[in-house]
């Protein structure tokens, strides 16, 4: 959609909320549809092919005025979920339209999703335990758990493990194992915990990590001695993270960078980071339901309902943080059907495109060198020497404010990153930034002893 | 402002939009402002008049974009945060424009500040014990802390304590003390706990509560002994919770329910309940800043700034659960002007009139008893006899899909409860509810023994 479709859509769309609300009386206060209505409603999948404007807008009134806010919010949510895990080629058990007992939430943050698995794994942890051992006090049992991550991890998992109230322990990683986690390693870790009386309950790992705008490392699961096969069999929940490369993998040519999902208790990406959904949309499913519900669930008279037994409906305020929730999957309908899976296939690659063409500027270039595969649209990158040099280089460039990078840290050297995320990025703007990047460079090394 | 002007807003909205996508490669991708540069080109508090709509327009080109999404979103959510608290006249020490400690944040829900102001207290009381005490297991200190809350306080509290893997305990409350907690009973409990080797460390409390649709206690600091006091004395974390209420409080005759704020050491309300606000806005103040950094700090390179030692600059990052932040101080900064302050207090005085009309046609009904002081605009009543018959009635009511009501309970009777909340509400809607209630009544009472 351009600015002259968006001029007349939004027009349009200002009309229809101002009917809305000038015939509001006109209207039930509650839903008259029973739970599950609206499954059967819309398509099983997302769309391979755009769907129009007009159609989309027309099943605003055909799908969603008749479940109203309630339980329209909740169930488009359950069907999107459904619709984005298809489009991943999600295992069937996180499916929630299926025979498996998993399903999806959107969360706010992939921070927030990272807290809920602990805390639904720390429950889990306490209940297996207590079912062999009634008599154990719960607080000697969580004052003695340990969650793992890779010492390449985002910060927001020592945050939960702050938050949860649990130990919270890092696993090192090499630069010559491409900062994956060695199975040994973590093997070894595990058994040392348990030898001095520790309970292993939790990992938090991430796909394509090194892709990732803040995490480096490489698929834990393609080692040799897979970890997640250790984390079934000692019963450790394994959370997946993978809030930016997750978009990636609705192309075939990407999705193997997911496999070893199924061995996973949990998984989550954020939509808001590269398939077109505005801020905020992270979303994540689970294999097993009941293990969210088991961590949070609280039942009082007020938010009691007809319903809540029935197994047809998804109480999804056991599934999350905070209480109240808003309508967010209304913009994934919408750009799932205005696009298309095929759209956002084209777009994804289209972005990973251009990330190929700055790689191949940066290679062409002796003075600089490529710090990691590039895999997506992520080119970490540095000038060769010290890291000082490459700190003023940074600040150069962001002080020009023609274009921005973010840094980050591998094995100790100060690397820079350059990221394609804007929806309009197109060669020339690609172009554009290695020219200004290159010319910067040359002053600093000017400038800066070698 | 009537659906005509909307439409003519909206629309006027979506070119301002369309324009700005249409140029946005003119704009620098980095703002040219240094910290704190917002607080100055605005005012320091809200209008007592509403601005014009033109005006608010034109200062998101003149105050928000030289600040682009940041430091804007956050310095405009500082400056918004510190108008509400000056119309509700909270403490100085929670503005953070003074030289006190404290400020305020927005969270999405109370149950998201519920949870924050409970982990801030347990990493306080976990450092004030270390520091005497540096040899003890920080897990033999979490295992032992207790909070507290009134046994008519929201599910939400457990919850937090779920999460936060913390003992709870409900203080007992009495239908002859009006479902407060008794400052003696609390200070019992204490010292019961204290003499049993636990750590009391956290209560939360609600004021007004009993107008809340979820929470029926009186204020638990005007009993004879205020428990606030004790709270201060003891170094327990007292956190108000008056997600209902609070937008009342820009009321002057309001106001005294508030009164024992200058004990507490964080206050939370939902403006998205009743301050015309859209959901979510759950508005939360802390008086020292100092102990949510301290829970939740993090700071790895790729989050590093060149400001965030300069004290000019909050990074709320530190504040809230999740990473990431939407823009949500805007929606504030458009109602605060385009109300101002006496069409806000308009707003609140107009519901309450309206619940104490509906209160009138209660009590002029025999049928029927009134079952808390109505003081702001919800109204619990019942029909005199046996739950049951209030239960069909609820039932009858809600299935006619012409109101809604949401039940409570309240020493053991169920309670319906008749909240005016609606921006449209007016008398004549009023008066067919109690059209449509009565009518429902009789109904029941012919058809149940009494």
């Amino acid at each position: 959609m351009d600015a002259t479709e968006f001029r007349r859509r939004g027009k349009e769309m200002v009309d229809l909320i101002a009917d809305y609300l000038e015939n509001i009386e006109q209207r039930p206060v509650y839903p008259n549809v029973e739970p599950g209505y609206l499954r059967s409603l819309i398509p099983q999948e997302a769309p391979e092919e755009p769907d129009t404007y007009e159609d989309v807008v027309k099943d605003i009134e055909r799908v969603i005025m008749p479940g109203a806010a309630s339980p329209a919010c909740t169930e488009l949510e359950t069907v999107m979920m459904d619709w984005l895990g298809k489009m991943l080629k999600l295992p069937e058990e996180f499916i929630a339209g299926t025979h498996g007992q998993g399903g999806g939430v959107i969360q706010g943050t992939a921070s927030e999703a990272t807290l809920v698995a602990l805390l639904a794994a720390r429950s889990r942890t306490v209940r297996i335990i207590l079912a062999n051992d009634p008599q154990r006090p719960e607080t000697d049992i969580t004052s003695k758990l340990v969650a793992y991550a890779s010492d390449q991890a985002h910060c927001s998992v020592e945050r939960a493990g702050m938050i949860g109230g649990v130990r919270m322990k890092k696993i090192p990683t090499k630069q010559s194992n491409k900062y994956a986690v060695h199975g040994e390693t973590f093997l070894k870790m595990i058994q040392e915990d348990k030898a001095a009386g520790l309970i292993p309950f939790y990992v938090r790992t991430e796909h394509t990590t090194f892709f990732e705008r803040t995490k480096h490392t490489h698929p834990i699961l393609r080692t040799e001695h897979t970890p997640s096969i250790l984390c079934n069999a000692e019963q450790i929940w394994m959370h997946i993270d993978a809030a930016y490369a997750g978009s990636s993998f609705i192309c075939p040519e990407f999705r193997p960078l997911l496999n070893g999902i199924e061995f996973a208790d949990s998984f989550n990406f954020n939509p808001h980071k590269w398939l077109l959904v505005n801020f905020d949309c992270s979303t994540m499913w689970v294999r097993d339901r009941s293990d969210l519900i088991g961590a949070f669930k609280m039942d009082p008279l007020y938010l009691k309902h007809d319903h809540q037994e029935s197994g047809l409906i998804t109480d999804y305020r056991h599934w999350q943080i905070p209480l109240g929730r808003r309508f967010r999957s209304l913009k994934m309908w919408f750009v799932f059907r205005m696009y298309g899976l095929k759209g956002l296939q084209d777009y994804i690659r289209k972005h990973v495109e251009l990330a190929k063409e700055f790689e191949t500027l940066v290679r062409a270039d002796p003075r600089f060198e490529i710090s990691a595969d590039v895999i997506l649209a992520l080119v970490c990158f540095r000038l060769k020497g010290s890291n000082e040099m490459n700190e003023v280089l940074l600040k150069r460039i962001n002080n020009g404010k023609k274009i921005h990078l973010v840094p980050c840290q591998l094995s100790g050297q100060f690397v820079l990153r350059f990221a394609i995320c804007a929806r309009t990025t197109e060669s020339r703007h690609v172009r554009e930034a290695w020219r200004i990047i290159s010319q910067l460079a040359e002053e600093v090394m000017q400038e800066l002893p070698h």
